[in-house]
This record gives C-alpha cells, sequence and structure tokens, in this order.
C-alpha cells in the first residue's frame, strides 16, 4: 500500500498542533504526559467541553433543554465540569446517579433510564427524587408499591419505544421490537393504568437511535417524536412536562466521515419548539446528548515501547491497547473494523512518514489501534494519540484484561 | 421463526440436568446463587476442571508437558486449584505472574509472554526467575541490560512467528506480518547477537493460533512448529530445554460447532516426542492450553429483572449483560453475531417452551446476550445460565460500562 492510497480522516475540530506537538490549550502532550506521570492515560480537554456545549447553544434554540448523558463519560471531573454547563444529566445507574448528584445537580434534573432496572435501584432513585424514564409496566408496577411501601411518590415520565426509527444510525434503540421502554402502540393502555398508581407522571423519554451523522435523519426523527408525544399526550393523566426526544447526535471516527451539520437540525427545532408551546403548552423540550458532547474532547494517550518491522510491516507496539480503548481497536459494536484517527503526539508530520500498525501489548491479534495508517516515523518512548476517545472509551474496555494495569484519566 | 427451525448447540460435557435444575456436581445453580447472595455471577465447576485435565492427559503422551494460560481465567482461586494439576503455568502481564507464583507455581515453570513487555515488567520477571519468551530484538537487549546492572540473568526463550498459520483458527497468531515473536528467518541473526549477552537461552515458543476445532489442522500447526524448532536449533547458543507448542484448541460456542476430537492430536503428539527426543534430546515438548482446560467448566448467571413483549417478540431482561460478558454479546473477536448456548437454570426444559431475546439492562442494543432462542417460558425471577463463560468472561469485559456493580465469581 502506498501512503498516498491510504484514506484520510475529516479534520479535527479541536485539537491544534503547534511546532509539530499535539496540544491541549498552550501545553503539548508530552507535557501533560509528564503530568499525569505514567502511560497510558486518557485525557479530557475542558476548553473543548465548553466549546461544544458553546456550539450547541449557539445553532439550538435556548428553549430546548440540553442534557448530558454521562454514560458516554461518568469521570467524575467530567461530570462536575459539564454540570453547571448543562440544563439536566442523564442517568443509567444508580452509581451513575450518584455521580449526578454529588456533581451538584438538581435531583429533578436528573433522568434515570435503562430496561431492567433492579428494585433496589428503583427505591434510591425514588428516594433520591430523579425522574425515572419507565421502560416496562412492572417498572411502574414496582414503583407503586415503592410509594405503598411508603418509599416516596415517584415522578415518572414514559420512554416510549416509537413506532419509527432513526435513519442512518450507529445503533438504532427505537422502532421494531425492543427492549427499550413501551411500545408506542401500548402506551395509552399504560398510561391509563398509571391515572390509579400513586406515581406523578411527567412526561415522555422517545429515543430512537444514536450516533447519526445525517442531520436529515435527525431532523425528521425529532419531527416523529414530538408528533408521537402530541398524539400519545391526549391520554395522560397530567399534562406533559418534560419531552425528551433523545439524542443521536455522531462524530466522524472513520475515514470519509463528515461532522454532523447542526444548522438544520436547529432550524427544525425552532418549529418544533413553536409546535410544542402550541399543543403541549407546559412541555419542556429536551436533547439528551452524551457522546456529541464529550466525544471529540478527548484523547487516548499511550506509549510506545518497542518497534518491530515482521516481514515488511511496521509495527509500532504500544502500553496501551484495546484492554483499555475497545471501540479504538475496532470490538465495540463495529461489524468492519476501521481505524480511528491517530497520530504521532510528539511528532504530528515528523521529518519522515510511514506506513505503520500500532498494536498493544496483548496476546491477541485483536489488540490492534491502528491497521497500516500512515504516520510520522516513530520511534520506541515515542507517544501515540487516538483522537476522538472522549466517549466510550475508559468504562467500556475490558480493564482487567490480561491483568494490566488500567489507564490514567485527567481532564486538564 | 418457529421453535423447530432453530439451530441448536453441541451437546454440553459437563453439566448435568435433574429435576429440570442445571446442576453443578449435586447442587442446583438455584442454590448456587443463594450461597453467592447475588446475581450475576460467574461459577467455575472444580469437578470439571479436573475432568478436563484428566481428559487431556488420558490422550496427550505423559511426555509432553501441560501448561495452563491463566489469561483465559486469571481468577486467583482458578489459578490456585489448577496449578498442581498442571506442569506450568503460562503469564501475559506482571500481574498474572504474581498470581502464579502466589499459587505456588515454580518459577522455572512459569513462562511469561507478550510484545511490549514494559522494562519494569521485564526486571520484574527476571528477579522472580520465570521464563521470558522474549518478542523482540530489544526486548532481549533490554533483559541483557537488566543482568548488567545485576538484575539477575533471564532465563529466554525465543518466540518465534513462525512461517506457516494454524488453519480454521479462530485467531491467527502466527504467519506472515504479526506483532507476535521474531519472524522465523530472522531468528538465527537473533540467536548469534544473543551468545554476546548475559542471558540464558532456553528454547522456543512457537504459538500459531487459537481457538481451532479441527484436529487436523492442530496436528499439522504442531508438525510445522517442531519442524521449524529442529530447524532453527542449529544456530542456538545451547541445547533446546524447551519448546512451547502452542495451543489452540478450541471449544465449540455456536449452533453447528462440534468439539475437538483430541485422538488424532494425541497420536500425532506421540509422533512428534519421537521426534523431538531424537532431534532435540533436551527438549521438553510442552502445551499451553487456556480456552480448553476453563471455557467449558465456567458459567455466567443472571437473573430476569423484568419480562416484555414487544411487537409479538419476547424480550427477558437481566441484571446481567455485555458489561459483565462481553464475548457471549458478540462483541469481542466476532464479526457475525453468533449466540453462546445458553438456558434457564432454574427450569432447564419447563412446562411450555418460547422463543425469547435475552438482553441486559444497559441503554444499547448491542446488550444482547441470546437473539430469539428457544427456551424454557420464564419468569421474572428465574436465572439465565450463559454456557461456554470458564474463559474470556469475567477480566475481557468492560466491567465499569454504565457504572453497574461488577458479577461476582466463583469456584464450587
Amino acid at each position: 500500500m502506498t501512503i498516498d492510497s491510504l484514506p484520510q480522516h475529516a479534520p479535527h475540530p479541536f485539537f491544534a498542533v503547534t511546532d509539530d506537538q499535539l496540544m491541549i490549550d498552550d501545553r503539548s502532550i508530552a507535557d501533560i504526559a509528564r503530568q499525569v506521570g505514567m502511560t497510558p492515560f486518557y485525557v479530557y480537554a475542558r476548553t473543548h467541553l465548553r466549546e461544544r456545549v458553546e456550539q450547541l447553544r449557539k445553532v439550538l434554540p435556548s428553549e430546548v433543554h440540553l442534557h448530558y448523558a454521562i454514560k458516554a463519560n461518568p469521570s467524575p471531573a467530567v461530570v462536575q465540569f459539564l454540570a453547571p454547563l448543562v440544563d439536566g444529566l442523564d442517568v443509567a445507574s444508580a452509581r451513575e446517579m450518584q455521580v449526578a448528584l454529588d456533581a451538584g445537580m438538581a435531583a429533578d434534573l436528573i433522568s434515570f433510564a435503562g430496561p431492567g432496572k433492579k428494585p433496589e435501584e428503583l427505591a434510591r432513585a425514588v428516594a433520591a427524587g430523579v425522574t425515572l424514564n419507565v421502560e416496562s409496566e412492572l417498572e411502574l408496577e414496582r414503583l407503586a408499591q415503592i410509594a405503598r411501601d411508603g418509599g416516596g411518590r415517584a415522578r415518572v415520565a414514559i420512554r416510549v419505544n416509537p413506532s419509527f426509527e432513526l435513519k442512518t444510525s450507529g445503533m438504532k434503540m427505537g422502532g421494531g421490537p425492543k427492549q427499550f421502554g413501551i411500545d408506542a402502540e401500548s402506551v395509552p393502555q399504560v398510561l391509563q393504568r398509571l391515572r390509579d398508581m400513586p406515581l406523578e407522571f411527567v412526561g415522555f423519554h422517545i429515543f430512537s437511535g444514536s450516533q447519526s451523522l445525517r442531520a436529515e435523519s435527525i431532523v425528521e426523527a425529532q419531527q416523529k417524536a414530538v408528533a408521537q408525544a402530541i398524539e400519545l399526550a391526549r391520554a395522560t393523566p397530567a399534562p406533559v412536562q418534560m419531552l425528551n426526544i433523545g439524542g443521536g447526535f455522531g462524530i466522524p471516527y472513520f475515514p470519509g466521515e463528515q461532522p454532523l451539520d447542526l444548522a438544520p437540525i436547529g432550524r427544525n427545532l425552532r418549529e418544533l419548539v413553536a409546535t410544542t408551546r402550541a399543543q403541549l403548552p407546559q412541555a419542556q423540550l429536551m436533547l439528551e446528548l452524551g457522546r456529541y458532547i464529550v466525544g471529540e474532547a478527548g484523547l487516548y494517550i499511550c506509549r510506545i515501547v518497542d518497534r518491530k518491522v515482521s516481514r515488511g510491516q511496521v509495527f509500532l507496539i504500544t502500553d496501551g491497547g484495546l484492554h483499555h480503548h475497545l471501540s479504538a481497536s475496532g470490538n465495540f459494536g463495529q461489524v468492519l473494523r476501521k481505524n480511528y484517527p491517530v497520530v504521532i503526539a510528539n511528532r504530528v508530520r515528523g521529518a519522515q512518514r510511514e506506513v505503520a500498525s500500532v498494536v498493544g501489548p496483548l496476546c491477541t491479534p485483536l489488540d490492534l489501534l491502528a491497521d497500516k495508517v500512515e504516520l510520522a516515523r516513530a520511534e520506541v518512548g515515542d507517544l501515540v494519540a487516538v483522537l476522538q476517545s472522549g466517549a466510550y472509551g475508559f468504562t467500556a474496555s475490558p480493564l482487567a484484561f490480561l491483568s494490566h494495569p488500567p489507564p490514567g484519566e485527567v481532564l486538564v
């Protein structure tokens, strides 16, 4: 393969290069590595987290609340930094709920979603006063029982498995048979039962998919979500106060992918704000974004431990790998493996270029961070940076695999 | 889909069913779950670990040493149980080395393999006196430097990237360009350099692949490995004392797969023992097996938290999922997702049967333990058992994903 024939990644929105060093603000990654005192590590950039939220605020109508779905990156430092910048937090487990509360977010601005919430998780959520996105009739019954047992009156939103899908998304989370939420067509009868339960109905959660890079697909899904909510609102026991229409905003990972165009989404949301105001006057529209907020603001940094040429192919063997960053290895929800964007952090362009594969220390051929990419010619001791690593990195990886130490995690 | 059209799994070699309860020895899984006091959990069976080793001893010639590669399951209880049953342990990190030493295995019966061993890992391994399977020239130089610095004289085996592959294997770990070992054709010159280094040469490690269910492929790979070692032995600075010809023995996971036939492997090894005795009289032949020893002796148990019918499809929503058992979800090295064998542990046959999908509590459609399988009709509170879960389960999973608690892990 010649260097010219290699596919290139979309330009990165955040990270700059100064004197051939990959930078966060005015600091080189090599400098940050000295501060961390170890490799590998994840580093998340405050500047870029803030920029991303500001970018969203600029394009989206101010009437739409912006929630951060902390499952994308539940690092307490990141959650604490983002909490005052967003309008609410979405959590997917009792532990995430505690991280959100620890970050100082008001309980009524926290939503707890997820199929299979255990009775003890439900009890904790009710005690905390967060909103429960209810995924089944059994969950409603369990919440009613908690109230009857004196555990408190739950704030409940019905999570709807919509009758449509988010087209061209990385993962479909609604439409067809799903484990998520209550099928739209069953919601009216569930709402009927809810009338007799000691629960506070607050609204709907309609999430149709994630990781879409097509604005028109997101626009269509948001239109359908609002229409579905208006339809279902005819059967609610109380006015809809919150309407979470999900997220689904993707970031470009792979060669050929282009960043999501927010402008049409902003324009469409302005119309949806007007529609909602007319049809559901008490409803607060909200978006739930995880990956889109943190994904591009984080890097995974590892160090080259060995450099090997095997049968003509260059391998840069690093102290990091799939045990720390499963997604970048291509083993998390990808059918065909593709490369995340990768650079040599301390010589981005380099004096010479070469095609190399970046691998980790594990005894498995799956431990591949980059397969035959063009990089600066690198030496032992150099730092490899995997971009687009702020979401679904640290916590989505098998950290105990082969019993290597976990990576560091820092916010700068 | 009708129940009749569903593919079936190969019969399980170990687990019995009594009174419709899945059993380990004379105990039901439900009983063991009460002992563990929580779900989900992994359970490994001493009886079945012992049976598997005995089965191997019966078929393989006694002259061949049997090593356990603890990366497959580094649970200290499992390693301690297996240590006296096998002839050595193979480790892939400094932490695994410590687990092996803690289990009482003699240091010279422990081998440490893995590309990208860090200098501090090498120093620890030399201090412990284990054998280092050396993966590159730089590693040799680092070991020589440790000796010169007074850190001790390393026992080294050269890990060879062979000139052949293990055919029909789940993962190819040799042949072509690889990050593993030193290319066979470069080994003579590396051995030449090694003569001048303060190191003790002990032999070769030739590992060509893993998870093969075809005896003839394994036979062929073992023949080629021995032939390659004999060829390379002409250039060694000292007689070959150990010859690790890898493992690669697979277990059936998916519908249509059949167990590996050990008999032809045993017959072939008898010939290889004779060849080795003639050509490399001081060499100890050894096999390195991980998954084959522990894979079928372990179960992952989770409890049904909710039962939902969405648009005609039954979902059993459990407290376990991909965060605990990534491989069973199909997200670890599989291109096309297939189902691990799954049963309802407390009603294996059941009064009624149905087609259901078993999912976990995570907010992602990837969180799928079984996709439309035929099971006993199950209720909330029932226990789901995922078979073939003794290897690459607990440690190969993203335990922190969505911040749910980790599973238990017990040996019974």
